[in-house]
């Protein structure tokens, strides 16, 4: 690294992930953006598509260019899509530069189940299995110093952050998950589509790629490793009509008998010493505007003693924890930093 | 009755559950309301406090009268919160009235547990066994000519509707019922409250009364009827930032092993002839927008075979299948009517 | 007309125009729908783009075919874009059919003027003077019996409900007026672009087309022909995060001294008989939400003493009375029937 | 001034003006919060209402006692009720505090005017002409050193920043000017109502306090100011279905003939040096979401050369630049620190 700040570059620049990183970025008080960078309107100032922008970054967009991202940035985020991360990922490596990859393509690492998933050619396995899976909560300890870190899809944060602590103590049965999903239309991304439409998304609640979401195996991947044996779980995602926000309510039968109390106290040893992870009192429920904006995942429990099963609910911002938030903590990891930096704000509310 | 036309009086007029209730009556063929009633705004034109039905309504609302509603009336719905019925309802089926009622108070034949989830006192035993439960697709039959029809809540008219033709089966194991419920703001009525002020639940989506719901019991009474013995089921609400629209997503372990097309198959032949259910054909999912303003149910599957679980998707208008559009399918079953009588719109899309 | 029903071909099906045109005319009694036309989904169901309309319409979608549309169907409507309709009508009419147009095509008596504003060719001059303008309450009478209506836009319907009687008393000066309309997004169509992309438009409020827009010289053609003299309107646009609705706020000066009373006097006079318009009483401002989903307008007004302009407010569905619904009451009008067949549904509420 | 840190209490601190002011000031790099105070929630923590802001804010909620106020703090933000503050800021500013009013109570200078419209006792004259109108943009060198500031409305700001320019320029005429403006139902504040219900307000645009806002003898006396003589408005409120956000849109005869980019130029020059007001090109409107949770202003115009009047329209976030963020805004000049400070963060997007 050179100079006083580390110079980042976005690829991908004009997605939400993309301004979302910006808008951090911009706040941090160790990083220097040094290129944002669009494969589709490179030429033109980001504030052509993005005036919110205006007066606060003044860069036009770059296009696609290793050699040129290399001589600028020692870092870059690619918040670009599915398959061109796979194929762009390993240049920016070779290149030398530090990665971390907003896209799905180095999560999997098994890349037969990725291709079953996500319907396209994996990366190479050598890369599949240096990238770092940044669930930073969970395995940041990995990420210091790495090269390649893979973020976390949106939905598997939610629901890890929530499942974890009470899989790794074995306090639930991983054979009885049940995973509901729900996600605002951001999710989707920028691109536009009939499914994306404000007159059918307004006022309307539905489902979608039940049991055939691209993070059941991720999921399932981050759990199997923490139980230390498989675990297939069901998991449904639904659309809510909101722009942000994810909650993941998940279903479990206890394989003993515990209070909310012991949840909370179970959870917040888990927890300790990070400040993104809230877990709220017994009985206290969290919402997804509880988080808007912000770089919290919050955590409720509750234990029914009918059917002993527990209940846990967790929810964040899925454009900042479930991407561009937890990039930016993960940087803050890579690089030996307060992992907090530049991401401390409290949510927007109302 | 008297005359041409049913004449029908609307106790609990300035709520949703009322105003819907006129809405759909005044395009009914074979109804004329002759009052509509309120106890706190009684002497005002309806229309101060709901100019949209300026033109379509001219009446005053009247006060809670009894004597003055048998005068007058037939048949009368009571649009009234959960205790105020079950004083009222005794009085007026006394005065010789028909009445549906909508609140909650007739629905739980066991006043002990009626007491336990409504957390006040239970109406007296005669009526509660009296009552006859109008979830019209499955007890229509028992409908015809009774005197109080008690109207079934939103959430278990969704649930059930959704999960009964697969428990009467014995195609799922109703040991394993799990149903997220998701609800649209309206489900909470007119009244004001922080929970429903708008900055407060637009862009959010939170859990509430996490096993603690009211509808608890009355969905495991019926599924036990149903199966004949005791279910128990898990039962989580929530609250999506919109107005209208109920989705509850079910998850069990099928008993055997069954195609989505098979329980397309079951559901249809179930339901055959019943206009306001509507199966998806296999791989589809209903949205909530897809049943705005009618009285539809619509239900779709996906068997997982990873899991052997089903998942189940039901949604409805919880205004209207719900609430006011199923209270007159009652009234239509009641009368020996066509059930579609009044009701026959599409909704409104988008 | 051939038998008990008028038969009725829809083109352009499968937009927010077309369905709701279905969505009435299910409801109508006078009218069978014998086609449902799309050009771009030909031989699909139109439940596959719609499960809205699972049980109501069970018909594929047709193509367009002036031959066949006329062996079929007594009354087309038109629901095509601008552009399309210029070319489609003339071949209908000659076709011997009557045709309600939904674009905007017929609108403009003067070809130079739509090209200027419309941005392509003007349809022949001889069409263009044959097309009666369907502003129901305005120019019912002329359009009986006739071949060719052209249904009026949105924006204009709103604004010239709420201009008309005042303008044609000569109570508010013409040169002076000054409207301010905001729309839902359907308005704009189902056609999928960034602008009504959801995460763009939610808890979004913006201006669009300021000064440009084409329903500007509609607006000022009918108010020329009112007053009698060249008319011309300063007019902007704007998009509100909602479905649907419209709402006009207008401003005048006043030419003497008059009371809202005396405008609301003036205004109920002149609507006298139509139901669909509805003129508040003094100091009371009507919403989109009291008339959504149905074919009101709805009118309110303040006049300021200090500055001596009134302010009127005029508010519709945008899908109903500024789309489908005024449609239908053309075709009522041009068939002598009561205009409010098929029509007289209460507003959504809420 | 004590300290590294100026400290300052937040009065009002459980309504939305109150947390926003924490959400900005937790990250001011000269302020340290020492008392969120609220008159109704004393001695609870303010999470309990506010779960967003768990592990932000640890304190509970102190009671209004102006001796304890004056011993911790020294800067006193008062969002308080208009009402409220009249009678206690004179308290505030007696023990020696620096006040910045969120409340209206000392905007008006003429107490009679105040009393019109506002509906209540104006406070007394001597503090009314002492505290300094806080539009920062405009009289910031008046707030420098000054011990009571009155801190903007919400529609004012957003309307005077995009009339001041052009009114001082004599490029307007101020006898034509027309302000049609939208508000996020956020400014009402937290109180519930039916005005305020969920069910009320999604999908519905309505008018309200039309020609009777309070907010209109605060934009005509800053005009009066700047113009140098009486001027008199037309001004419309009117409610969207959002939660923040505010539009002006501003009509006017031009006085002679300017070009939008002459009128670009005007602001630009006017406004140069200040970060928060950015001019658009010509042509270019700005939408409210491209403000959304920053202390923004954005304006554009368009001349309209039939009528000779421009359009001008204005956007602000009505929590942030329309109340704590001008506040903050305020402070900062008061302490004769960059007016930035603690504020510079993008709008959130999407």
């Amino acid at each position: 690294m050179s100079g006083d700040f580390v110079k980042v570059a976005i690829v991908g620049s004009t997605g939400y992930g993309g301004v979302e990183l910006i808008r951090f970025l911009l706040e941090h008080p160790k990083v220097e953006i040094v290129s944002v960078i669009s494969a589709s309107s490179s030429g033109a100032p980001i504030t052509d598509g993005f005036p919110h922008l205006i007066n606060l970054v003044v860069q036009n967009l770059d296009g696609v260019n290793v050699q040129e991202i290399a001589a600028k940035a020692d870092v870059v985020f690619t918040a670009t899509p599915s398959g061109v991360s796979g194929k762009l990922v390993p240049q920016l490596v070779e290149a030398g530069l530090k990665v971390i990859d907003l896209s799905g393509d180095f999560r999997i690492k098994d890349g037969a189940v990725y291709e079953e998933w996500y319907k396209h050619d994996a990366p190479g396995n050598d890369l599949l299995q240096k990238a770092v899976y940044g669930l930073s909560e969970v395995y940041g300890e990995k990420v210091k110093d790495e090269q390649l870190i893979s973020n976390p899809g949106c939905y598997p944060t939610a629901t890890l952050l929530g499942l974890i602590p009470a899989v790794k103590a074995g306090w639930i049965d991983p054979a009885t998950l049940i995973i509901d999903a729900k996600s605002g239309v951001s999710g989707a991304g920028r691109g536009t589509s009939l499914t994306a439409h404000y007159a059918e998304i307004n006022e309307n609640f539905k489902a979608y790629k039940v049991n055939k979401h691209q993070h059941i195996p991720e999921i399932e991947q981050v759990l199997t490793d923490i139980h230390g044996s498989p675990v297939t779980v069901t998991f449904t995602t639904h659309l809510a009509p909101m722009t942000r926000g994810i909650m993941s309510t998940m279903y479990a039968t206890l394989t003993g008998s515990h209070t909310n109390e012991e949840l909370v106290e179970l959870y917040k040893q888990f927890y300790e010493g990070r400040r993104f992870v809230r877990i709220r009192p017994a009985g206290q429920w969290p919402a997804t505007k509880e988080v808007f904006g912000s770089n919290y995942c919050d955590i409720g429990f509750a234990v029914d003693a009918r059917t002993n099963r527990v209940t846990i609910v967790s929810v964040i911002d899925n454009v900042v924890k479930g991407a561009a938030g937890q990039a930016i903590q993960n940087l803050n990891l890579m690089m030996g930093w307060d992992e907090t930096l530049g991401l401390k704000n409290a949510p927007v509310y109302p």
